[in-house]
């Protein structure tokens, strides 16, 4: 497996656009083929949210998406269904589509109504640029940002030549809970969509699921995964493990953006978390530990306050002894160990542990000693530029 | 029952003091007599925590308590332990107490090492300093702040004679789980250990642990709760009912004194739920309302994003249908209805949901339309001075 350019236009039968001409972005992706989605958890759901729910549950299979930020079109209630509704038949009409095949998604301020006369408008314009160019997959990216600062795309090619590849946003209101932020996942595998719900299933909750930003789960969180089948191979592993593992790679590398450019953000965090008797435990510990704003705002300010740590992983949920418990930081190749089996180590050292974090990205390892399961966990630190962003975000 | 001047020092038979010279503070509490406490849930716990309550557990009853600030003797290993142990010891010697029921409380960084002789060299100070006016109970409450900026005290006189006063901390690290942050507590009453173990649990249930500043539960936190029985009254109502009544009272002003005192904080917001189906419900939507990063920053900007308690809500895991729900928010005497029964409301004016925000109190109202069950939770407002003050706390 290798990772190649293009992002999801990388994978053959997708085409995309997108622009962003102020507040509200629209983009368009489409591709024709089996199709599965993850959605948000959140008792409070989007409009969008609802129907593309609905549609994939139904026909397992999409045609095409239709995404908008500036908007969630979240608790606008009948209006803001029927919104959604004209978002895809528009598009359907246009392309020559099956409107019950087309995906709707969207992402911005929760409670007001859709501008859709701005849809309406820009619209053609978006399906002129529909293209299979790396150019294409990056105005699409691009067309979907609210308070992202980088473009999030990743693409694979697999030993076999089947190519997977994603595009994703996200930036605030960030712990997916189940679902996840808005990523739209393509390949060209000849599979159906069982496998890529599956496939999808696992990898979302080893990679998006694991990524806090601030604890807030969105009312619009969606992934959706289409496989073209245009690569006319079907997965080459009797197991489908090297699929799966490509996706996961694919998703990881997104995860891993999303946190590094949460709202106001300067690092990214790592937290492993080893030798926990069962993987829920390793979990727990993670996301204790990267959601903590006590954790966030000491590594913002570099102040080695690592007690912090072993409280979130305390407070977690999970099982452990904190007589058992060992603690490093790594970052920028230098690794200071602090707790060694619920003692202070010997080689703990503060002045290095202001120094690692330092770095833009540090890796936090907690080895619970309890058994075999381990699990990895991405947010980022807590900044002033996250109060200024959300102190004011819709004025 | 009244509130009444003069903190713990109010109740009969109690005498205390404290001083904080520098970083470090110490209070002693004299005062003898059945008690009942409840602790931190963290699994990481501080070494006084595991201490106290081993001794409220066998003993049943305190004489005494010495808390330090300033250093949490949490994270500290055996030594930590004995250095608990010899904090008691000082005491019992000098007030030639039963050393087995001195209760140790410390609050303050994890994972340092306790300088236990700064306590031995002030100690002398703090006993000849023990009284009962009132100035003695500001001075224990002064000498366990931490990041608090105001002090924490209350204290109220029954109809029947009976006093209950308590003082407290807390400021960060904040979302008790079962226990809470400091808090020492007395009554005169002439009530048994178990009376006063049954007040407690359920006033700090709906008080301390409705209380969020950040998310971060800590190891330290310690309510402990005395009877002296100096008064010489029996509670004067056949079912308790207005003693735990006046208990949850003490320990509601105390909750919101913390929550408004949180680390940074310029707000107080209070998030009734009513309309929930459960209990449970309400408490989960209440405080996951406190909680979310988002509608703290925007109560901060004064952004009228009411959305984000309508996610948060969504996201809580309480039972509730987003076509039933209603909002509206309270401050400085005006009110906005935002939603009503899942429509945005005609009443809704974003306009005055600013000017609403801009008071110091904000009361955010949730309705759920599902049953007859309610909750309230406090909270602060997301701050730069939050990231100022944690980004560096131990440098």
């Amino acid at each position: 497996m290798k990772q190649i350019e293009g992002g999801i236009c990388a994978v053959r039968g997708v085409s995309a656009y997108g622009i962003k001409p102020g507040k509200m972005g629209i983009a368009v992706i489409h591709a024709e083929g089996p199709a599965a989605g993850v959605f948000t958890k959140n008792r409070v759901v989007a409009a969008p949210v609802i129907l593309s729910r609905e549609r994939i549950e139904t026909e397992h299979r999409l045609s095409a998406i239709i995404a908008n930020s500036g908007n969630a079109n979240a608790f606008t209630g009948d209006d803001g269904f029927l919104d959604a509704m004209e978002m895809a038949s528009m598009v359907a009409e246009k392309l020559e589509l099956d409107p019950d095949t087309v995906a709707v998604a969207s992402t911005g301020v929760i409670g007001r109504k859709l501008d859709v006369s701005f849809i309406r408008e820009h619209l053609p314009e978006v399906l002129e640029g529909l293209g299979s160019s790396p150019e294409c997959s990056l105005a699409a990216a691009k067309a979907i940002m609210t308070t992202d600062k980088a473009l999030k795309e990743c693409a694979v090619e697999l030993d076999c030549g089947v190519r997977i590849g994603a595009i994703a946003k996200g930036s605030g209101m960030i712990e997916p809970n189940m679902g996840t932020m808005l990523c739209f996942a393509y390949t060209d595998a000849n599979v159906p969509a069982d496998v890529l719900e599956t496939a999808l299933k696992q990898a979302v909750n080893k990679t998006f699921n694991m990524v806090v930003v601030d604890g807030d789960t969105s009312t619009n969180d969606m992934v959706l995964f289409t496989s073209t089948c245009k690569s006319g191979i079907k997965p080459c592993m009797e197991s489908l493990d090297d699929f799966e593992e490509a996706l996961i790679y694919v998703f990881t590398d997104l995860a891993k953006k999303m946190a590094k450019d949460g709202e106001g953000a300067t690092k990214l965090i790592e937290a492993r978390v080893t030798g926990a008797k069962k993987y829920e435990d390793a979990r727990l510990v993670a996301k204790a530990i990267v959601r903590s704003p006590l954790v966030k705002s000491a590594i913002f300010g570099k102040d080695p306050n690592w007690g912090r740590v072993v409280a979130a992983a305390g407070y977690s949920g999970a099982e452990l002894e904190q007589e058992r418990l060992s603690l490093s930081f790594l970052g920028g190749g230098e690794e200071v160990e602090l707790v060694k089996s619920g003692e202070i180590s010997t080689a703990s050292d503060l002045a290095l542990l202001k120094k690692i974090m330092a770095n833009d990205e540090i890796v936090i390892t907690v080895d619970l000693a309890m058994g075999g399961e381990s699990a990895t966990a991405w947010g980022c630190d807590l900044t002033y530029d996250y109060i200024r962003i959300n102190a004011d975000y819709t004025t």
